[in-house]
């Protein structure tokens, strides 16, 4: 093979970087959520996992697993097709239905990811609209970047959650030229929060369409898990919402929801809608339980959050360096990426703890971190037992017990 | 909202060009493959569908279904989270190796979609070789073209399977410049068949590294189901193997086979992959079933080329305009998006068989076709009965019996 070295120097940098990246072998388990058999040195054994992002576990509550069995015996393991030819399956259109109303939208649009549906609505929608100009957030997520850089539009970077800079950007540009705002409700590395309706007021103003991923907070927030958006009471003032079935609906999947002229218009110019195989109808059915699930049941969001509360409030006093927020994220902040992983391994190792490092290019060089997620499902025994292994770990690697960083968050 | 008319107009654009496209409803029946039921304006009624991609019915094969359903019941719906952080589970470990196995490959990576496994591989794989350029047939899909592109690198097409013209190219690049020729090994829409040899053997000469995308062969070809390239005998002489887990294998994702440097370059440097959430353990287990299911067993190739023959022979021998090739897709040709659209419409509300008209973009305007693709669970009565419907929507539609169109195919 020519060009082999290319590829060996392109890895070698990530080792000598420290940032080399060795996946945890992970077994799920459904009836114990958390817990997985992790494949280590040892064989398996169990773990206790702090870093899932099934924030809620809907993707192993006994209604979605059982429905998703029932439809892979009804419909079997996959699409057969793309959207248009053989693969649009009834449960996703259904699906689609269930989005739309949960955003209280006219239309919604199913994705095979939330990745897939960023590069495809962001590149759609800002190409489709003459000479628009796309303003972005900064710490946008990457999925969002790629379709921005997709569309080939111009793009004007706002300062994080900065109203007062986006207004300035606003201004600059003028009423007349097209303008799309893209940004985040719930930023997932630091947990803060968008001044969402501020947003949609500056975009009012300035006469800007506005583009928002709710990708960590549908499920979550709202009356009926609609997001940010429905909690702040605003999803009206947003154009387009993006979302994943991957996260707090536990399954896999993304989507849109939008006016129908939005939805047809990305239906059917974005080639990587078009071009590639449909969710599976088992997949949609899971998702579509979650989702109702969820609309109904405000009791996963509330045990979530007391959770999320008590662990914070525990390692706070254990004198560890949470980084605040309003929202279910528990940073620790680490700064240093070896450090991180030698962490993470020793939790692992150690205290049968699995949460990953969070190194560079996810966060910002300088700023690593253990970012933990308590779901309903971990009890107070288990954030005991977290408290007193962190406890152990930052003494054994002295690590930081102050944050030498602040989320520029303006929440 | 603003700028709703954009939308509104590009939507309208599709109206009054005829390929608008609207999405046949449709509920697979897993114990009945090919049957599914179509909700159309007179209810759920049931069809033949004839354009499906799970060529080989493994979608509804038992042994997958009945393995994913246990796999849901023991992982959950879905990963949990990206490869990196808490979804890296052991099924898609276990699946990566058997697609490393099947192409005699060294390693594989597994994405959520064979879509997004030619961004990421194209892109991450040219855009780590210093001033790369790439070789590309001028039919590749989509999915290729947007890998080409997100690698910013300069960009050669060659006609269509044209030897001559390939080395035309590669030769006035020059041995010194690096070069990766990508192309496929069978051409859905015609299905016409790449001279995978020859094409390994110019870029040996020539000094070009290969990457092949072998989505509408995997499962299909090969003794063990590795495609074109291990039916001609030449898998070792391609670098870059891209499959999908969504059509011969009936399930949902895609994936690379490779040297262990490449791949593990690919994952550690493509967006498209890392950031992004995994593929549900119970996906991955249904996928693994398929392909070591169809390493072992012969006979789902072997009915399926019989089914093919006879369904080839059967509208042949009607007189209808069947383009010719030596794989398992069977294009009729009609040469006019709203023909082909009608055509389709009868074949569904008179008939009862589903097969979806194949307009621009998926094919060159004027070759509209009707795209027949029999499975090996399609019996001599449905192509009976497929024969007499087609003969009687060619006469009531006068459609073309001779073919205006022919595949610049070199097989
Ligand atoms: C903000 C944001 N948007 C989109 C995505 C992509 O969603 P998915 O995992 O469904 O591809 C992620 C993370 O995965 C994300 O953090
Ligand atoms: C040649 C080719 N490559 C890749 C793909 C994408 O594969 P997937 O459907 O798994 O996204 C397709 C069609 O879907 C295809 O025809």
């Amino acid at each position: 093979m020519p060009y082999r070295h290319y590829f060996e120097d392109a890895v070698g940098k990530l080792h000598s970087e420290r940032r080399y990246r060795v996946f945890t072998d992970l077994e799920r388990n459904a009836d114990q959520f958390p817990l997985a058999a992790w494949r280590g040195p040892q064989g398996a054994i169990d773990v206790v996992m702090w870093c899932s992002n099934d924030y809620l576990g809907m993707g192993c509550h006994p209604a979605v697993t059982s429905a998703m069995m029932e439809a892979v015996s009804r419909f079997g393991a996959g699409a057969g097709g793309t959207r248009n030819i053989s693969g649009n399956s009834h449960p996703v259109v259904q699906l689609e239905a269930e989005l739309a109303d949960l955003h209280a939208k006219a239309s919604a649009l199913v994705f095979t990811s939330g990745w897939v549906s960023n590069l495809a609505g962001i590149s759609a929608i800002a190409g489709l609209i003459p000479d628009c100009v796309i303003l972005s957030d900064e710490l946008n997520h990457n999925s969002m970047i790629e379709g921005i850089r997709r569309s080939g539009r111009d793009k004007v970077i706002f300062r994080h959650n900065d109203l007062a800079h986006l207004e300035h950007q606003l201004r600059a540009i003028g009423t007349a030229r097209p303008k799309l705002i893209v940004f985040e409700s719930l930023y997932s590395m630091d947990g803060d929060i968008a001044p969402v309706a501020a947003i949609a007021k500056l975009a009012k103003t300035y006469k800007a369409m506005t583009y928002l991923d709710e990708v960590h907070a549908v499920g979550l927030y709202g009356a009926r898990g609609g997001g940010i958006a429905e909690r702040d009471g605003v999803m009206d003032q947003i154009d387009v919402i993006e979302g994943t079935l991957a996260k707090g609906f536990g399954t896999l999947g993304g989507y849109l929801a939008a006016d129908t002229a939005i939805i047809d218009a990305v239906r059917s110019y974005a080639p990587s809608f078009i071009f590639t195989t449909a969710l599976p109808p088992a997949v949609a059915v899971a998702a579509r339980t979650a989702v109702r699930h969820l609309k109904a049941s405000a009791s996963e969001r509330l045990l979530h959050q007391r959770q999320v509360a008590h662990t914070k409030a525990a390692l706070t006093e254990a004198g560890l360096p949470v980084m605040d927020n309003r929202s279910h994220i528990v940073p620790l902040f680490v700064g240093d990426a070896d450090l991180c992983k030698q962490a993470s391994d020793l939790l692992l190792e150690r205290h049968a703890i699995y949460i990953q490092p969070i190194n560079y290019p996810t966060v910002a060089r300088g700023t690593e971190r253990l970012r933990i997620t308590p779901t309903p499902r971990h009890s107070e025994a288990h954030i005991d037992a977290l408290t007193a292994a962190l406890r152990d770990v930052w003494h054994q690697l002295d690590l930081p017990t102050a944050i030498r960083y602040r989320a520029r968050a303006a929440e």
